[in-house]
């Protein structure tokens, strides 16, 4: 609290951003340790979490006050008009400290109590267990093995993206380790590298002496660009993109200039075709895809994840979704706090990955709409708290990172929170047998799909939604129908007991319900047909990491026919493979 | 059939216009007088209505035939490849022929015959009466009379919107004219005369003589230009949007700023908000509107038709979405033959000014999804026989052409077949009470809301529609709640009869059904007001038409304070005036 001089303000205006006719509402507004809060005179709350500011600003004094601009990590956009100057300069400085922060403990998930004991806090980051995952998987297997090598996180590491140094040296290490992947799956003789990356950028990082494998030096391997840009690049098309959604009286030119300009439908596009690629390769080639790019966490976590969401359709359940992120993108290292800015720190290291992953599932959400148990308010509030640090999930750069900060003892899962209130989550339209033999899932990523995703950007300007939500309506439709069955069934058992016996009256066939609960599959779908064990999931996974050994997780390695030491590259990193 | 030499033509390939892969499908090309048929190998059926054809190009031989490339004005676009080249000439040459028409006579509707009876076509030509409606509407009375005197088509008409000539006259009978319109309004002392053309449009016809009203001599009038670009302008946007559309492999950002270089979405934003204008001035204000360009035809119809459906909910049920497009379009003279080309004529008089119309309404269905009893089906249908010519309803420019044609022997109506087959139409999510003080809908035009329609751009190219119609889902919940609300009353019913006595147990009360069967209001909502009975739809119209008087519906006149000769003037157009 040592941050907040000024606890409270009254007569402050909260501005509608589109509004044409300058629509406001007057209230007062108040600084607590963790949020800010507007209640305006009809007594509505608006609440907003410290750690979720992005940026604060105050304009120049105007006749009616200090207005005071405040943009979110939510894509929340508040505008406020503060009468006095001085409280409004208070309120600034408090803001820009109390939104940044040096050290993880400072952030709310120390401090959030939601009134669980222990035992209920234990059970809650219990709930995603990825060894149950891993077994689900089917792994380990013949090909696939466990080992604990890097339980420390000390292993050195070696990258298998960028084993060369200048254009002439090879790395025999890596040459092996590929052929080691390749074996482990008998059905098919070649196997694909993907590199995520656009081709340029590897080309000049091999001029630095980085560069990417000859291909000359690699057996029956395919290599392939896929063309997802960088972190800065994305960064700074997401700013673009902001800016356009920001602009009030925008025309509608002006609006499809901005959006294309800022390029991110088109990178959208790139992380999907991506996962598009990769699933090809696997679900029509039966090859191998070892996916990699310059780091490991980045775009590898996107493609992965995508195409593991398209092969398998447990990841399109609730709590396949939770499993998934657990995976791919917490236990592999994606860097949540760089990126998300949890901590005050380079501002080059933030990116909208993860978002741009959330917004690549609802594209598909979309194109499929019978496909997925959730619905895209599920997707938004796990973006919410991505960036709310009000759970440990998310809190850190790596699993290392995370234990030594005792997250599980210290701060709650987000996990128990979600499936606790599912039913809000939950996609009415969904139905698990939607048609069996489309598992996979083939979308189709020709440009004109792709979309503004509004509720992402603009879910906090209400004023610019429908009235009427469809998801709402047909939710309510859903539940009526639900409502009805029970009835019937009531219905029925009255006439029973009324016969006095049970099959006297000859009870009516009814429908099956809309939609039966869904289970997740003990085995995938793919394992069902008569091919080698190996493990269905997340097609495949970079071989690389960090310098630093951070991560544990996921151990499983290729067997080598001789056991040279270059296997130590491969402990810590993970190949895994699919049918 | 004089104009088919070929008739039957093997092996011709259809090319997915979209396919990455080129993918093909073979089979058999036939030609009747009527349609091209296309039977692919595995006996699917495509049909295309040379009416429906806008544009045949025959491509350079290639070494696998010679391409056809057929473009439907249903948007539609057809890539044959014809092994034998003189074949390909020969079908190229027949529709050339079969898809222009120099009469009336020669379109498909005088020769279709769906097996009615003549008292059936009778029956389904009298199923909308527009007598009915006006009656609905609340007029005539005490303000509004009815006049026949333009019952013969012969009267001379003056049209208000360009009574000018030069920079200095004026036109008194105009001046008086309004002056009548607006004291036949008691409860506003203002009205508004809205020019929907773009102001700039406006002074370059005053320039030329032909000018746009002084407003120092019109007292207590409210001029407002809106912006609405002309038919040459929207011809050509629709060609871009097309160009953008047909494009194979476009980028993400090449298809954005294709979109926002045709300016499509511009104007149909800009048709919406003159409709919001018209709506404002009338809801809020209780102001007359009189609304003009330069015919009276195109953008009048568009934003008087787009008002009355914001104002009246009658307007969005099925069968007053028919009776809207009787009356605002049909009726009015929207001069559909020679907008939608259905004879061989002047291609400059070609505009998609109707499509501009269901375009605005699909924004709204979107914008408000449980206000419309209709879906993107019907509209799509709709559009789909405005451009097929198999029926009456749209051929010819204005209503004494159609009379002359007899089309009401000769043809058949297409309403009543619509109304056939409405479960297609209906949209599962409609409830006309939704909200009961939201009976006038007020959109939000920010740029944000302009979709691209794909599935009016793109309604032939299944492979870029979503697996699952999520229409076709939400129909079927609301079938099988119906199913279910059904049996619980077959159950309830046993109860009751295995008591012997009705009311022995106690039946569940059940909830109401979801969306009670619509009934169009006998009287508007707004009259409920007390105000002055007068008219309540179509806020406005023009008081001009074109210089053949050639429309005979609608003559409500306000009464003049002096029968002066000027009179005439206002027998063919109509003011129609809203609460």
């Amino acid at each position: 609290m040592e941050h907040i001089r000024t606890t409270k303000v009254e007569q402050v205006k909260l501005l509608d951003r589109f509004s044409t006719s300058n629509k406001s509402l007057t209230g007062t507004l108040y600084l607590t340790a963790t949020h800010l809060l507007f209640i305006d005179s009809s007594q509505r709350e608006t609440w907003i979490l410290h750690h979720h500011i992005a940026a604060v600003e105050k304009l120049p004094l105007t006749t009616s006050g200090c207005p005071l601009v405040i943009q979110c990590k939510n894509f929340r956009i508040v505008h406020f008009v503060v009468p006095r100057e001085r409280d409004c300069h208070d309120i600034y400085n408090s803001l820009l400290q109390l939104s940044r922060t040096a050290k993880y403990e400072e952030l709310y998930a120390f401090s959030y109590n939601p009134k669980q004991n222990e035992s209920e806090q234990v059970k809650g980051w219990q709930l995603i267990d990825l060894a149950e995952e891993y077994k689900r998987m089917g792994v380990p297997n013949a090909n696939w093995q466990l080992s604990d090598a890097n339980r420390d996180y000390k292993a050195a590491i070696c990258r298998c993206s960028q084993p060369l140094s200048g254009f002439s040296a090879r790395c025999l290490e890596d040459e092996h380790m590929l052929q080691a992947i390749s074996k482990a799956n008998p059905s098919n003789r070649y196997m694909y590298v993907m590199d995520t990356r656009p081709k340029l950028n590897a080309m000049a990082n091999r001029a630095a002496g980085k560069g990417y494998e000859n291909e000359d030096n690699y057996s029956n391997i395919r290599f392939q660009f896929v063309g997802i840009e960088n972190i800065h690049v994305m960064r700074s098309s997401l700013q673009k993109l902001l800016e356009v959604t920001g602009t009030k009286g925008l025309s509608v030119n002006d609006f499809l200039s901005g959006l294309e300009s800022s390029g991110w439908l088109r990178h959208i596009k790139a992380v999907l075709d991506a996962a598009v690629f990769l699933v090809k390769a696997i679900a029509v080639e039966s090859a191998s895809v070892l996916v990699h790019c310059s780091d490991g966490w980045d775009r590898t976590s996107q493609v992965c994840s995508l195409g593991a969401l398209l092969l398998d359709s447990y990841y399109r359940t609730i709590k396949g979704f939770m499993v998934l992120i657990e995976k791919d993108w917490i236990s592999f290292g994606h860097k949540f706090s760089d990126r998300c800015s949890q901590l005050d720190g380079d501002p080059k290291e933030i990116s909208p990955v993860f978002t741009q992953f959330l917004e690549s599932v609802w594209n598909l959400t979309e194109q499929f709409p019978q496909a997925f148990e959730y619905n895209e308010a599920f997707l938004l509030q796990i973006h919410e708290h991505v960036h709310s640090c009000q759970f440990g999930n998310f809190i850190g750069n790596c699993q290392k990172e995370r234990e030594e900060l005792k997250l599980k003892e210290k701060t709650y899962s987000l996990w128990p929170f979600l499936l606790g209130e599912q039913k809000k989550y939950r996609n009415p339209l969904y139905n698990p047998d939607f048609s069996p033999e489309l598992t996979l899932l083939e979308p189709n990523t020709v440009s004109f799909n792709f979309k503004f995703w509004r509720n992402m950007y603009h879910q906090f300007d209400r004023s610019m939604h429908p009235r009427q939500s469809v998801f709402n309506l047909v939710m309510n439709m859903s539940e009526q129908n639900k409502q009805l069955e029970e009835d019937i069934k009531e219905l029925e058992a009255k006439i029973k007991q009324r016969n006095g016996q049970p099959d006297a009256v000859p009870v009516k066939e009814h429908q099956q319900p809309a939609h039966p609960a869904p289970t997740a599959p003990k085995t995938p779908p793919c394992f069902k047909k008569e091919q080698p064990l190996i493990p269905v999931n997340d097609a495949v996974r970079t071989i690389e990491g960090s310098n630093t050994a951070d991560n544990r997780y996921s151990e499983f390695v290729a067997e080598f026919s001789k056991a040279e030491p270059a296997v130590v590259s491969l402990e810590y990193g993970v190949a895994r493979m699919t049918c």
